[in-house]
């Protein structure tokens, strides 16, 4: 039996949303759920008992920097990762695919793997299958992701084939170089914007039966609506007995209407990063803490919000710290982004589980705001 | 009777080192006392609950930060400095002058006050002994401390006895222009580094009744041993019933030799300074956490500590975030060497209560080793 297992507890008889549990090596975990980045081994800013406090349950974090800095190797002396950073919940870790996707001209991918520069110092790699299965085995975490490619975005129907196809058969030596037994291994489907695609790639990833599907090659710069199209043509073929992972993806509509076409897991930079830059997620959309407005509002971030953040400090202190570029105010937006996302996947939870997700969705949107820009 | 109290405990039979008690507005706190510096009305990296976890029982912050940024009337209108940030405990708020003194070129000096350019935005400023008490009553601390002309390092008699009259002087217009009943004012005694001088101004604030001492324009560059010297001939001079306060030093070191020669308060920079740059107090001496050595050294910073860092972390995991520029280092040292302060702060008390601070002090040096540069 796979180490990690999803539990079907409860399906939306209006939408795709479904309540489950993810059962892995460190804890179970309810879904959906929103996994916040650990990029370098830390949820920037955070300590561990932070973030599980806010209700993290499973963390992501990053096999390309990882490797680059300080090293897998390393990691796995210090005893593996959850050891190595105190966190000793779930961690999922990335394939390494995604970002050497990002390094654009930096990078070069043939049939054995993508060669590419290190963002740090320019030093040459080469990522194979097999690399990204060494290096993720040994940082240890509860589920490592298949290594595939993720087309850019537009992507022309031919191109977005021979990279599914070679997305199927890098999955394939995934499997076969992955031997550790207290990790799972989920795949990753791609097929750029072309429905047919998408589906051709789920099914040759449900054929290969991995434990788990990321749904990846998704918000990378193409407009919302296509990718809840996509989402519509993908999710059908993923087989229910297994967690669906929308990769990237974490922005409050977005959770929204994702959990609504059946995707159980997210993850994104976004709550921290924009944190880092003054920006709250707010239930009435978002604030930008340095502008003059809040200089002497004494009023919470958030009204409606009992985050650490909106309990004990106004928007007035906020922005103080942040003009005075003191390093609480990071911290301070980031407790309260990932309270705003965890609570809301617990929210969108709780409605699943009380036949009242559609209503708890619109009534979400009406007051946030819909944002149709990715 | 004035709001902040001295209650003297306990007599070292052998130094001048003392245990009491300094009643305050905000709760009574046990001296000697270090208090942790929140320049910009935060301790830099820290939340209060942090801070106050750690043992801190009264926060330093700046008058002439504050004033540029938010504003003194801006932190009245918010409620005050304890709650803008969150920190209902002790606040002193030290009066401008040393950070004004600091400018360097960038002030001027009159009988009047002193003109400075902020050091922001290059803006004009005028300092005057009733403007730095109307901004130190806006903020509202529990002490408030003199507006004092502090000489440089080194500084000519006839220039540090000119400094200490006027610094009387401007001592008698902060008393005339306090008015606020719920906050102490401090006075603060220069004469350079001259042992005359320093009694001479002792004298001269003693005269005026102040409820507490400051002893200012030491660790200014000097050596260690001529500090120790002035301390020697200006603590005889202050009353026995009132808190005597060494503004600006924090090292260990320092530290035990000021409680020697009978300093009851201190305040530094330098444990959150120094963490922010990667170096860590232990009791084997300093640690550079970005050392080679430590990559892969998967011990605790400090075997002896049990400070959340040390507990949790590995130098090889403290090294990795702080080449990786994470924040989370910046907190995890600075957590660690406010921890190693205050701790040591109690045990020195506990030594004293015990009649064995002289032996305290030895071992602590012996093994922390002796730091004679300043």
């Amino acid at each position: 039996m796979p180490p990690v297992q999803y539990e079907l507890i409860k399906e939306c008889p209006r939408t795709k949303a479904r309540a489950g549990i993810l059962h892995t090596p460190h804890g179970s975990f309810e879904t959906p759920i929103f996994m916040p980045v650990g990029t370098q081994a830390t949820v920037k800013t955070m300590t561990p008992e932070e973030v599980r406090e806010l209700g993290a349950g499973i963390i992501l974090s990053n096999t390309y920097h990882l490797y680059l800095r300080p090293g897998s190797e390393l990691v796995r002396q210090a005893g593996g990762l959850h050891r190595f950073m105190n966190w000793p919940h779930g961690i999922l870790t990335d394939s390494g695919g995604y970002q050497v996707f990002s390094l654009g001209p930096l990078r070069k991918i043939t049939e054995e793997g993508v060669q590419f520069k290190s963002h740090i110092d320019g030093s040459t790699h080469f990522f194979t299958p097999e690399k990204s299965m060494q290096i993720q085995m040994d940082l240890g975490a509860d589920i490592a992701m298949a290594f595939d490619e993720c087309p850019p975005y537009p992507a022309e129907f031919e191109y977005a084939k021979r990279s599914l196809e070679m997305t199927t058969r890098w999955a394939k030596r995934c499997q076969a170089a992955h031997t550790r037994e207290d990790q799972a291994l989920f795949g990753i489907t791609q097929g750029g914007m072309h429905a047919d695609l998408r589906r051709e790639s789920a099914r040759q990833l449900v054929d290969l039966d991995f434990p788990g599907y990321g749904i990846g090659g998704l918000s990378v710069g193409e407009p919302k609506p296509l990718m809840y199209e996509m989402l519509d043509v993908t999710v059908p073929e993923l087989p229910k007995n297994k967690a669906r992972y929308l990769m990237g993806v974490g922005s409050p509509d977005c959770l929204l209407e994702g959990v609504a076409r059946g995707v159980d897991m997210f993850d994104c930079v976004l709550p921290t990063r924009v944190a880092r830059n003054g920006l709250a997620f707010t239930t009435h959309g978002k604030v930008v803490i340095r502008n003059a407005e809040y200089a002497r509002d004494f009023e919470r971030l958030d009204p409606e919000c009992d985050c650490y953040t909106c309990r004990n400090y106004s928007r007035a202190y906020l922005r103080h710290l942040y003009k005075a570029e003191e390093i609480l105010v990071y911290r301070l937006l980031t407790i309260h982004n990932l309270h705003v996302l965890l609570n809301l996947m617990r929210n969108i939870r709780q409605a699943i589980l009380e036949d009242r997700f559609v209503e708890y969705k619109k009534a979400f949107l009406d007051k946030y705001g819909q944002e149709n820009h990715s």
